[in-house]
Order: structure tokens, then C-alpha cells, then sequence
């Protein structure tokens, strides 16, 4: 069985240890030769070419994904041509387009903060006059990590995005008290596994930190699990899941987004869970029964390294992280350092969740 | 900073995830294009000639070893190439040829069996009178997982081997109680990690499973530790070393064998230990700072895949695995099954040794 993943960045990266346990075959198709997934048997080319992907996809027996960026008459010709594509393409468009997404969540019901689609600067007044004069103005499509949404306060802001011709969505500015993230795994065959909800801190729209499970998740992880499990199995999501909440001052969970791979909010899993998320997304996408999700330690703390070391030595930094906290777990993704940049995590597990933050943060602060 | 591994069997990799989670490249000297190795970047050729291996290392930083069976005027031409070559070749000459290690050993006043080079059926008859009519013959070099060993009665059983010109030598057959083996990893600077002494379960000469840590491990374990640290100070071992020890019926510990590189014995580290003996063994050939070798379970149980499946559904048997057993870890070589070979193993961990070994014979016996 061979594995296709399209896209070369550090999810698919990340997928090689998995494929090397299972026993599976992985090929990626990687946007450069000096991809971070470039470790692993890879074909460089266009993403989002058509002949490309088809031509990669024939040399496999499975496609998925490392982003949501394969444009769907790319997907829907791969299904066309007979390849098995997880997730599939119209699950995928609720992870590509917000709009579409918003439909769907609220055609099951799900709890979502308001929104609308805006299609003119009077639009946009109309949803910021009936909600506080406060709104989030998001592309539908192509954003990420903070990209693509921008906070308002007046129509005038957006008006750069809405002189052009992309489709935009305006959602209330929801006054939360933290980030959540809920993982799901689900097979072809409808088998769903469930990992714990765990809390995310963001820092300029862009994932900071992981704490799993969730502190103080009592009823909320339930109703976390059940919105994850509902979208998973409405949408037909074969493979990993994650759903981004927002928990509100009152107690609610609110679905900001979604994504249909391995996600920034379970690297934790990698040490933290019986199962990876990345080897259970493999387990997904081949069809294979799923895996154990229980938490391994009571607390498990993941950090993002952002950028990298201001003096560009990685080597170094490395070195000081793995010197000064031998029990923390260093991933570094083959990237170099670049403002703002992904290039790795740390993950620190134990009994004591402060003693665990502390050491997960030490050895992130290495490479500061 | 480039690790070339010098052949492409399953050690090679299980190095592959650590490449990938410390961001070190990796490069894999392979004896045939399907080595279980190949799902990382590799070269074809011959791990024993010259001119294969030197082109090889031109293009890494450090050369490690996947096995013992470089030959030492190819390690010597490396090191006057001015390869880090990592263990060296003085070091390795001791996992690589049993007379030697025998006679350091001896040097080092450490505990061994009784043993004797054996040059004629006469040096072998007065070895069998001295020890109760019974002997172990080795070839000095060669031998591993079985073969190169005779339990010989009668100097006639070793006729062949010692009407050869291959160096041999005869041992006591030690009335041993249980295997064990012991870990430990060391870095160019000195700096050595020690991991818990485990008891190995032996059939037909082949690993069959692991237990960590050993059960009843007590004094055995610190004498176990005293014993590995000392070969890999005294010996300048740079990378992993298991020691494989006897232990006998008054608790005494004797060193059976030694191994420069990960072992069969440290599989479990994968899952069962805070730094997995890949990474150790990366760290230590890399010259970073060592991982802690904590136990992440109270019990860990690895029992070796040998063989595969009778009607050769190696893909039906790793599905019936996963589903009989969704929390333990199932790692496939990429090779395919014939008898006897080690084709994968399986690790389960837990608070409860019977309910742990249970668990991953349940999963193992899905390849039987």
C-alpha cells in the first residue's frame, strides 16, 4: 500500500515515521526539491496542476494531503480518473471554503458564531451595525494561520477586499475565554476514534501552544466530541479532523474551523497519545483499523518554535535544548529560520502541568 | 549535518524517525534497492568495498553502521580519509570479532564465560575435558542471530569449522537462568546515558521478546549497568552498545555478546523509554547532547515478528493486529515474509506485566 500525499511542508514531513512503522509505502508530491518532507521518496511539481497531480496520483494507491491548497477540478478529475482521494473533495471544500463551511455547519445544527456572507461595503456595515460595530472579515478561501481574516471596525476596512473579486465572509468577533481544539479520526468504512480536547494558545492569529488534555474540560469536551464526531460523520471525513473552538464567557463551545489533515493543534499526539495523529491519519486514509487515543501522560505541553534563532543557528540552538532539557522532545521540521516561520515544536509530558510547561518552554526558549 | 548509515536493514530504518524528528538528513548505503532502509534517501552498492563506501562518505558528515560487516581495512581507509567514522574502527573491532572482544574484555577484568581460541580438534578436546564434555564453538567472526554458534559434545561436531581456516573459539556453555541485555549510549566527549537492563527471551538462538525493565532486575541491574559503562568508556564506543549477558543460578552476570549500534534488545525504547535508542544512537553519532532513557511505562513487552503470516498476508495480519490490539505499536521492516526472518515487531506497555505481555502476543500472534 502506498501512500501519495500531496504537498511537502511538515505535515507530510511529519507522516514518514508513521509510514516507516506501519510498514506502508509514502511518495510525496513536494512544491520544491528542499521541501521539509523532501526526507522522505518525493516528485517535485505543481500542486495544483492538474497533469501533475494526476500523474503522481496514478504511481499510488491513495492520495490525501499535507494543505487544503489542490483546487477541486484537480480533486474531482482525480476521482474521475479512479483515485482514491481522502478526505474526499466535497468533504475537502468545507476546509477550503469558510462560506461553504459555515453552510454545512449550520445545516447540522452546530453551534457557529454569526455570520454572512458580504458581498459590498453595505453589507458589511449591516453585519458590523448588528453587532457592536465590531466584526471578523475572512476570505473564504486560501487563508491560514492568521492570513486571510481581519479584525474590523468599520466597512472601510475591508473595502481593499471587497473592491475585488473574492468571496468574503463576516463573522461576529466572538468574545471567548480561550482556544480549543477537537481531533477526530474517521475510516472509510465510518469507524471514528476520538482524541482528548485539548486547549490552544495563539499568538497573533498563529498557534503558540498545546495543553492536553484541555484543562478543566468537563462538559465541554463532551460537547467538543460530539461536534467533532457530527461534522466527521455529516461530512464524510476520511482521516484526521480538527476542529477549532472558541469557548465562550458562558460556557459554549463555537466552531471557528476546521481542517482535514494532521493539525498544528495535535503535534502533542506525536509522544503524548498511544497513536499519533499522524500515524492514525495514515491508518485512516489506507483504510486500516484505527488506533488507541489514550493520553500517555496525565499532561502533555506542546510549544511551536516561531522563526528560529535570531542569530540563524539552528545547530546551536538544538544543541541547548536538547542540553538543557534531555526529557523534552525536539522536532524540527528541516526548515531554516525565517521571521514567523514555522521550523519545529518541543513537547514535554508528565504529572505536574506547570512542571511540564516549564520544560516544554525552556527548551523552546533556546531557540529564541 | 548529514548521517550516512552504512547498510539497509531495518536498524537503518528505525533511524529514519529520528532523522526526521531532530532534523539531521540521512543518507543509507543499501545492499539492494528494496532494503528495508530504502523508504529513506540511499545509494546501491556494496557495504564492503572500498570504493562503494568512501564514495559513500564523501557525500555525509558522519558515517554509523545498520550492521558489523564493514570490513576493517574499509574503516581504516575512512578514518585516513578523514571520515568521522562513529564507532570507530578500533572499537568496533571488538562487536565485530569475538576472539578480540573476548581478550578486552578479559583486559578489563570484566565477567565472562570461560573461553579458549581454538586452533585444532586437540585445543577443542582438552577444552571439552575441562568443562563436563560440553562447549560452545563461535567463529570468531561472521556469526549473529544464531548462526556461527555450535553447542558441540565431541570435538568431531566442529571437524569442519576447524579443518577451515577460520579463527574459532570454544566457550563454556554457561547454565544460565534468563537473558539479559543492557543499553547504554555514548557520545565522542564522554557524556554516556544507561538505560533500564531488560530480560530477553531467546528461541532458536533469535530474540523472540523483551521485557523492560528486567523483572527482579535489583543488583543484577546496577552490576549490568557498572559492566556496559565500562566497555563503552574503556573501549571509546561512540554511538549505542547492548551488552547481551547470562545470568546465572547464584546470580552472578556474564557478558555474552556485544553490539555497536541499535539492537533487537532496545526496540522497545521506541515506545517504552522518554529517548528511543534510534535517537539516542543519532544523538550520540551526531555529537549532541544524549536523551533522557526514562521509562515512559511501568512495563514495556517487545516481541519480535518472525517469519510472517504461513499464507504470506502480511497486509491481512497487520489489519487483524491493529484491530485486536488498537493500543499497540506495530512496526513493519518493508520486507517480505520467508521463515525465521525478522520482518517487524510489536510493543505494548502498561502498569500490569501479564495483562502488557498479553497484549503484544495477542498482536504478534496475528503474524503467525
Amino acid at each position: 500500500m502506498k501512500i501519495g500525499v500531496i504537498g511537502g511542508g511538515q505535515l507530510a514531513r511529519m507522516m514518514v515515521p508513521a509510514a516507516v512503522k506501519l510498514g506502508l509505502e509514502i511518495e510525496v508530491l513536494a512544491e520544491t526539491a528542499d521541501a521539509s518532507a523532501s526526507i522522505a521518496p518525493h516528485r517535485v511539481g505543481d500542486t495544483r496542476d492538474l497533469d501533475t497531480v494526476l500523474a503522481f496520483a496514478r504511481g499510488v494507491d491513495v492520495v490525501t494531503f499535507d494543505h487544503e491548497h489542490v483546487p477541486q477540478p484537480v480533486l474531482q478529475a482525480l476521482v474521475e480518473a479512479g483515485t482514491a482521494v481522502r478526505p474526499g473533495p466535497e468533504a475537502l471544500l468545507a476546509a477550503q471554503d469558510k462560506l461553504e463551511m459555515r453552510r454545512r455547519l449550520d445545516a447540522l445544527g452546530l453551534p457557529v458564531p454569526d455570520w454572512t456572507h458580504i458581498g459590498s461595503v453595505a453589507d458589511l456595515q449591516r453585519f458590523l451595525d448588528a453587532h457592536g460595530g465590531i466584526a471578523v472579515v475572512k476570505t473564504a478561501r486560501g487563508g491560514y494561520d492568521g492570513k486571510g481574516v481581519r479584525v474590523v471596525r468599520a466597512a472601510a476596512e475591508a473595502e481593499d477586499w471587497l473592491a475585488g473579486d473574492i468571496p468574503l465572509l463576516a463573522e461576529e468577533a466572538v468574545r471567548f475565554t480561550r482556544e480549543l481544539a477537537q481531533q477526530v479520526a474517521r475510516r472509510p468504512s465510518g469507524e471514528l476514534v476520538v482524541y482528548p480536547l485539548v486547549e490552544s494558545v495563539q499568538r497573533d492569529g498563529v498557534c503558540a501552544e498545546v495543553i492536553a488534555p484541555a484543562p478543566r474540560g468537563g462538559r465541554v469536551a463532551q460537547e467538543a466530541a460530539r461536534i467533532a464526531a457530527t461534522i466527521a460523520t455529516e461530512l464524510g471525513v476520511v482521516g484526521m479532523l480538527a476542529v477549532e473552538l472558541f469557548e465562550t464567557e458562558d460556557g459554549q463551545v463555537l466552531v471557528n474551523e476546521l481542517a482535514m489533515r494532521p493539525h498544528n493543534s495535535g503535534h502533542w499526539s506525536i509522544e503524548g497519545a498511544t497513536t499519533s495523529q499522524f500515524e492514525q491519519h495514515l491508518r485512516a486514509v489506507a483504510d486500516l483499523p484505527l488506533g488507541s487515543t489514550e493520553l500517555r501522560d496525565p499532561w502533555t505541553v506542546m510549544v511551536n518554535l516561531l522563526g528560529g534563532p535570531a542569530d540563524g543557528r539552528l545547530d546551536r540552538a538544538r544543541e541547548i535544548a536538547l542540553a538543557t532539557q534531555p526529557g523534552v522532545a525536539v522536532h524540527l521540521y528541516g526548515k531554516a529560520p525565517r521571521p514567523g516561520r514555522k521550523i519545529g515544536h518541543v513537547t514535554a509530558g508528565g504529572a505536574d502541568l506547570d512542571d511540564v510547561a516549564y520544560r516544554a518552554r525552556s527548551a523552546a526558549a533556546a531557540f529564541d
